[in-house]
């Protein structure tokens, strides 16, 4: 991929002189248009070989366009808030909001290329991670974000010369350090392994750009335009219009009618005395793990979603009872602010990912992806299609990072619902739990019982099982629920 | 204060079990009128001794009520990102929003009384520090929120009791360390201190309620009821109604003409050459500064206002111009989102206080509060009244911690500003930067002078000066603000 990129390219200060002042009046009114239109934000990351200017050429980015409305984030060592959640975390809190430029110093490209120079990893790693990043960056261009990704590059001669006028000129000598120095004698092996992840990862969505980096004006001038003409493209771009509508239908069709929720026995149910005796047992063994030494490398993220009046705010409180109230936050989903709305679809979950040895409970979650938005067609079907693998993907990565992913899926009957309906419209701190929603909502039951079948046979995976919860009897539910938490991180913690 | 918490006062199993039932629902009742009302936070405390239950409490109040909505927040060891930002700014963040009720274990006190027991600050440092909590307080209770705070106390012999006790069961021996018998030998010390820092702190806006801790359900009870009360009494409390309306009187009556702002001399001026030497030559310094050993361990802090196109952009510009783009962010003042809304005036600018090392640049600022919200009417006169002291208060939070706190004032004529808006409006790229409103503006003229001098008047302080700019000619402007900054930031840096 670098060939090209080897060839002396440059131009004379001139030249610059007299392209730089339309560039710099039109990138300024694209941006502006970006910020107008607001549909969607760019993501620009600047790459490449140490000396190769990529600095200079983001100042020079901020000089052109208003940098009040570029989100420049710089990652080098992660912070004790960033490196106690997964690696992807701290690249999720910095997207920039949708009609913004963000500009990535350095990206999720980083770790995985100097690892494997330094063979900290497997070549089957990098193909994984490539994959993955391919992946990720898939599901931000389908939710709308132009991404631009620039590798400067320098050939081995031309980069030593760099560094060595960096080195040798006293304004800038405090940039090159020993390290610098060290990259370079691995300049080889640096150049095999980018060129491999840039080639893996050059996609129809987010394509890099690979630069030569040694001619300044070149450098500058190939930046903006490239990035001018992207931006200019796609807000000349017509709105997309993807038809929304409700989806009740099955994805596989049900040739006989067997159902994943109608094998679950109803009738489960457990007598008061044991239920007591067991929910004492379980919540004790479950305070007793968050004291387990291992437990500080490790978090638990607990999703709860299920039929209205299924039992989930009182299995979550069976719960949180065995916890410090210092571990957990609970989550509960409400309408998304502005703030998630300018961000793609998993942000708002992404932010609230706990720190080590904290529980994160989701009262309701991302699911409602596949499972609301999906029935009442609030979502296109191609966004609530493609939510599945973007969901696995998500919770992969919480359990590589330690989380214990458990996931409920609490099932009572319709004719359960309706009782629990009319109880909670007579007892009077409960009845603003029923709304006239509540009851809309019961009449696409079938609907949803299809979208949750979907929902469990795509996303069950071994890092992130589902726990079918027969929960006409809160007794049977509640422990049921503790038993698969405490097994699955006892498992986790001693395993 | 602890007197009458060492009564022995109790509650029998008996009773607690005949008040439990109601005192549940209400709270439910209470928390769900919190949410619809959506007016005010509600702030809790949980405060006091070793061994006095306040764990518990909090598990207890989460079971009562619904946890989904309380947000509960621990403060132990600051993270990095924390222990880099002023003490405060941990607190801030864990505020909870409108309608929503915090708990917080551990706060704003317990460095301040810890410090003072082990002597590591002067009596005079703890009186400090209980004045700005007064204020913080106050703040916050202008601002709407519900304040209560619980200090648990336990007599000595009580203390040593409880400890011993939970040293000795087996399921709670771990929560006993050698740092809490240490503290227990220090109880007299702790007595005093927490005592007067108590007495000076309970407000009529922020009371402290001291519970006796050593029954657990007279405990238990004390404090749902308090809070059950605090909360309904404040639910059904009529919607305060402050008049607002713009405000163009200066605060002191004017007993001559002469104006802070009139005493500039807008004909100030640079020619071409000089400028592009001093610019050059101020840029230089301050990347020199920027790399500066102790800067590490600084900050900046730089606001801009001044009246519309009187060249804020272009000054930021000329600084951002000499910086890495990875050390600044700049925050241009727009609508505040909806979370922002949701928390007192100033979270929005704490949430972007920079990490050591970096510059944050406030692109129009809180200033907003005494300039435009007053000149328009758009804060109430006493919301914008108080403002100044609240300001002052933050900037010196700001400073202490090793911010650099700049502000420019950027003065320009009212035939200046009409000469840039006929050019913006011939402009291509600038035509973006003129709308109505800025002709709107204009008309308010005098008013905005007089609010800007009443500014100037009430918030320049040692720690944190503005800087008035003659603006009418950009060159003369743009190097000043240079200058002012460099000589800030050298003598903070150079001692």
């Amino acid at each position: 991929m670098f060939e090209s990129a080897e060839l002396g390219h440059a131009l004379s200060k001139g030249e610059f002189r007299r392209i730089e002042p339309g560039l710099r009046a039109d990138l300024l009114d694209a941006q502006y248009a970006l910020s107008q239109d607001g549909r969607f934000p760019v993501i620009l990351l600047i790459s490449g070989v140490r000396g190769a200017g990529k600095g200079e050429t983001v100042k020079l980015l901020n000089a052109w366009m208003d940098p009040r409305h570029i989100f420049t984030s710089a990652f080098d060592n992660p912070t004790d808030e960033e490196s106690e959640r997964p690696p992807m975390w701290r690249f999720w809190r910095a997207l920039p909001p949708k009609g913004k430029l963000g500009i990535l110093f350095g990206s999720w490209y980083t770790a995985p290329i100097i690892d494997r120079v330094f063979k900290r990893n497997r070549p089957s790693d990098l193909a994984r991670e490539v994959e993955a990043i391919n992946r990720f960056e898939k599901m931000l261009a389908d939710d709308g974000a132009l991404i631009l990704k620039f590798w400067f590059h320098l050939s081995k001669k031309r980069q030593k010369k760099r560094l060595k006028a960096l080195a040798e000129d006293p304004e800038t000598s405090w940039k090159i350090t020993k390290r610098d120095w060290d990259f370079f004698k691995l300049y080889d092996r640096f150049y095999a392994v980018s060129e491999e992840a840039l080639r893996e990862t050059s996609t129809a969505w987010a394509p890099w750009i690979v630069v030569e980096a040694s001619d300044p004006e070149y450098r500058a001038v190939t930046v903006g335009r490239t990035l001018l003409e992207a931006m200019s493209k796609r807000v000349a771009a017509p709105p997309e219009r993807r038809a929304k509508k409700s989806d009740a239908a099955p994805l596989v069709h049900p040739v006989d009618r067997l159902h994943i929720l109608d094998t679950l026995d109803l009738s489960a149910s457990l007598a008061r005395d044991k239920y007591r005796k067991a929910l004492a047992r379980q919540q004790r063994a479950l305070a007793l793990l968050t004291r387990h030494p291992s437990f500080r490398k490790h978090t638990v993220v607990a999703v709860f979603e299920g039929m209205d009046a299924a039992g989930k705010g009182g299995a979550i409180r069976r719960i949180t009872a065995a916890l410090d109230a210092r571990l957990y936050r609970i989550i509960p989903i409400a309408a998304p602010t502005d703030e998630e709305r300018a961000q793609p679809y998993l942000w708002r979950f992404w932010r609230h990912v706990p720190r080590l040895g904290r529980f994160t409970i989701y009262d309701r979650s991302w699911y409602g992806r596949v499972l609301v938005e999906r029935v009442e067609g609030f979502a296109a079907e191609a966004d609530w299609m493609r939510a599945y693998a973007e969901i696995n993907d998500f919770e992969e990565q919480l359990a590589r990072h330690g989380a214990v992913v458990i996931k409920y899926w609490m099932q009572i009957s319709k004719a359960e619902q309706h009782r629990r309906f009319k109880q909670r419209e007579k007892t009077r701190h409960k009845q603003f739990k029923i709304t006239p929603e509540d009851w809309r909502n019961r009449e696409k039951w079938n609907a949803y019982q299809v979208a949750a079948a979907d929902m469990i046979e795509r996303t069950s995976t071994p890092h992130a099982p589902w726990v079918l919860v027969e929960s006409n009897d809160k007794y049977w539910a509640r422990v049921k629920v503790l038993e698969a938490l405490v097994e699955a991180l006892a498992v986790r913690l001693k395993g």
